[in-house]
């Protein structure tokens, strides 16, 4: 059976309506907003109605984005009003002719509706998926949907290389002239552990070749990107990345300005509102920005305790399974620790904080937090081991000896020096100490709890926001000693983070001591 | 452990940061928007940004609205503009003071997250969360995660009954002055299938008590709501609800406008964008609707078939129990029949085009579908029984009397006049036959395919745009005979219909006649 189409329809189709481009100065963050007035011809020829999503197109160019209606003079009738989103992703001027159209049916998306119904992803159904997340075809509930069924451990591991695959073929990828290049990525949820701006210095200092990209927090208060662009920039472009290695050895760079894995940086915006963990996604999210930096050995630090992303050493072993399994598939070494993911690490907890502890151990100083330290040491040793710089078991000394000679401070200079030049860390303008009511030795931490805390106060996007914790585990308290320190940039941040501590009585448990 | 908590910290959090009202004229459909220039003294205090979610208080009113930050002259930086959804949520003025403040975190959502990790809602959790849908606190992604989390089986019966408890909690509950008070359900899937505005007026006429609510189109493409509403006003209030039944016995109103389950109405909007099916999603909307409106006595038609809603007669079976068992906890009688959902149910797609075929029937025109008239008799002949009018097996033949006798038709009419008065169908602008390119005998067909098709012509939101269907099984095509005829509003949504029907080849499937 078949439909008999007048030839005319498509010629029409083709056509479309053109409007003028206005920028209307409205930022909606990511979110790819068109304004049209109501009694717009173009929107009652096309029957296009508030949150309609609608095609923009100019010139080699196609945007899928959310209409919002305008009763008011805000607009012409032959204008498209286009949010800041809109505006960058078309990249157009006032005036310029853009094309509207009704978005053609997300056929990808019944891949994620079968998947609901028990049905696994194939590869070219996740690629599909990939490929309309990156034109912006997904809107915000197709993307919190997607999440959701793949969250937990609703991804196998087939779907899990699949999707892998998928992220990678939909982005950039970066080749170095070099037969290793290493590369580390800690699974998160350890407040504060920022050894990554450790061990690219030391072992870029022994001569390994390690082009770190990393994300900005995804449920954290800080992830490695944010923390160092409080020391350096981070929004590299692909060439100068590739600069800053040829000169240093390594970089730091933020992993979404080189788009290595650009579906993933969309994902992450809508993990990160909903705090939800997927196996799976964390999977996909790790290894596909490594294959596309282009790494052949990636160490993944996977800390876990009952109040860190990972919860249990099951659950550490079973992912560390699943990251070695799906790197195998694509053709990475990828080796796991599996480390203490009981309290902080470090003292600060948030952007500027955590650089601070950062810079403490590169200079060498005797407050420098030495948990990180130790962490810091162990990977770059494994790093340098796997690397083949270092015989089995050599590794750590190596590492030590780095750090202690300050070849990795300068390696660390020289690296934000070719990143745009070291800055100054930002200042915090509201602070408040928060102590303890009763004494006794603190016997848990809630990891968690400390995170939110930190969050509260603006972090990551406000970079002096966050907290110093003075109290790991084995503290002996007082009443009234100093359990922590909140930093905010705005009053209103500080005391919304003091409002959430006043309801929580469990962010610290202590025993007699 | 506890935390010292300076005393001032709520002092300044009670007193919050008030701005003046403006409407800013744009239709975000149901999303409420607030709008804030970025160099406002608010914003920069509070450490608002763009998409932040953000309290608008107003007298006792308080809603949650995303901001989108204005750059440019839109506003006053002691403005707070509003999206006309935010306008009519706070129900202020231009000048009226609004005090903004973070909103609080979403604490009910740790029992989404909870359940895609494998445990179970219970009472409180569900209550919770249906107290904060109902206060516009989920964001459009919590709520797709939410409804992914009960898609499909994901709800088991004590979490279907808890969430239907839940839904009729944070909702109005009338009450009528009668013993039985009956009423009737379809779950869907099978377009044209508008048996409810034939069964109203034929157990009314026959003295039954029918308050009827319905709702607009889900995933299909037209509610009962959205039909009626052709023929005569139903967006009732609940005191105009109560003078229809009171002066004709029963009405059939659109559920929402009397906020009968508010919750549900909310992640109706969610679901119709995302077409997910859930079993315990559909469970607790009927019913919390049913009992909401304060029926006793419910019979609820499930139409299986290959290509309906339901697919197979063991899930309809399935669903038939989860919705008696919910039911009797719920304290309703609620019986289910299956029914045949093999294809389309009279000619007409669409609100306009279901309306035609109600019509014919209840006229008695000779041309008026047969299929749709024998399952309204069937239907109306049950519900006679269940509610008591009629011995068992002899309410079909009082339903075939009140028919033909004309008494269903004045019902109707008295229906319609009470509800607000009858109206004139509208006519769609723009239409086109779709022709058989081969001859045949018709052996299938599919219904989600031709609902997708009326739906890209503008059903259910354009009233006369759908289709008629000429070629029901057993139907023997030649080429160039006439299959269906599309109905738009506009030429764009034609177009836009056509080139779908283009790329589909199944719409029917025939075999050699």
């Amino acid at each position: 059976m078949s439909i008999h189409q007048p030839p005319a329809a498509n010629a029409v189709h083709a056509a479309g309506s053109v409007l003028r481009a206005r920028r209307l100065g409205i930022d909606t963050y990511q979110h790819l907003v068109v304004y049209l007035r109501r009694d717009s011809p173009v929107c009652r020829a096309e029957g296009f109605e508030a949150q309609s999503r609608i095609e923009l197109i100019c010139g080699a160019l196609t945007v899928t984005a959310t209409l919002n209606v305008a009763d008011s003079e805000l607009l012409e009738l032959d204008e498209a009003g286009l949010s800041d989103a809109s505006w960058r992703a078309l990249g157009v001027r006032d005036g310029t002719p853009v094309q509207l159209r009704h978005a053609a049916p997300l056929q990808s998306f019944a891949a994620v509706r079968a998947k609901l119904q028990g049905r696994p992803f194939d590869d070219a159904a996740l690629l599909a998926v990939a490929q309309d997340i990156v034109a912006g075809r997904y809107s915000d509930i197709h993307l919190a949907t997607l999440i959701t069924a793949c969250s937990g451990s609703h991804l196998d591991l087939a779907e899990t290389i699949a999707l892998t695959r998928a992220m990678v073929a939909v982005g950039q990828r970066m080749q170095w002239p070099a037969e290793v290049v290493v590369d580390k990525h800690c699974v998160g949820g350890l407040p504060g552990n920022r050894t990554t701006l450790l061990v690219v210095p030391i072992v870029a200092a022994c001569g390994l070749i390690m082009p770190k990209t990393s994300s900005r927090a995804i449920t954290s208060p800080a992830g490695t990107a944010d923390t160092m662009e409080v020391l350096a920039p981070v929004s590299l472009e692909v060439e100068q990345m590739r600069q800053v290695v040829r000169r240093e050895g390594g970089c730091i760079a933020w992993g979404g300005g080189v788009a290595l894995s650009p579906a993933d940086d969309i994902l992450i915006r809508v993990e990160r509102a909903l705090e939800l963990d997927s196996d799976g996604l964390l999977v996909a999210s790790v290894l596909s920005k490594k294959v596309a930096a282009g790494a052949t050995h990636v160490l993944i630090d996977i800390p876990w305790g009952r109040t860190a992303k990972v919860r249990s050493e099951q659950a550490a072993r079973q992912l560390a399974n699943r990251l070695e399994a799906c790197g195998q598939a694509l053709g990475l070494h990828v080796r796991c620790v599996l480390s203490d993911g009981s309290q902080p690490v470090g003292s600060g907890i948030g952007p500027a904080q955590e650089a601070l502890d950062v810079l403490a151990v590169l200079r060498g100083q005797d407050d420098a937090p030495q948990d990180l330290r130790q962490r810091a040491l162990t990977l770059a040793g494994l790093l340098l081991e796997l690397g083949g710089k270092a015989a089995q078991g050599q590794g750590e000394a190596l590492a030590l000896q780095t750090l202690e000679s300050g070849a990795a401070w300068r390696k660390f200079q020289g690296i934000c020096a070719a990143q745009g030049g070291m800055r100054e860390l930002p200042q915090a303008c509201c602070s408040q100490v928060l102590t303890a009511r009763h004494g006794g030795r603190v016997v848990a931490i809630d990891n968690r709890k400390l995170s939110t805390l930190a969050k509260l106060a603006g972090a990551p996007r406000a970079a002096a926001a966050g907290l110093r914790f003075h109290a790991p585990l084995g503290t002996v308290l007082t009443p009234g000693q100093p359990l922590l320190t909140l930093y905010a940039e705005t009053p209103g941040e500080l005391r919304y983070a003091l409002d959430y501590a006043e309801t929580q009585s469990a962010l610290v448990t202590v025993e007699d001591a």
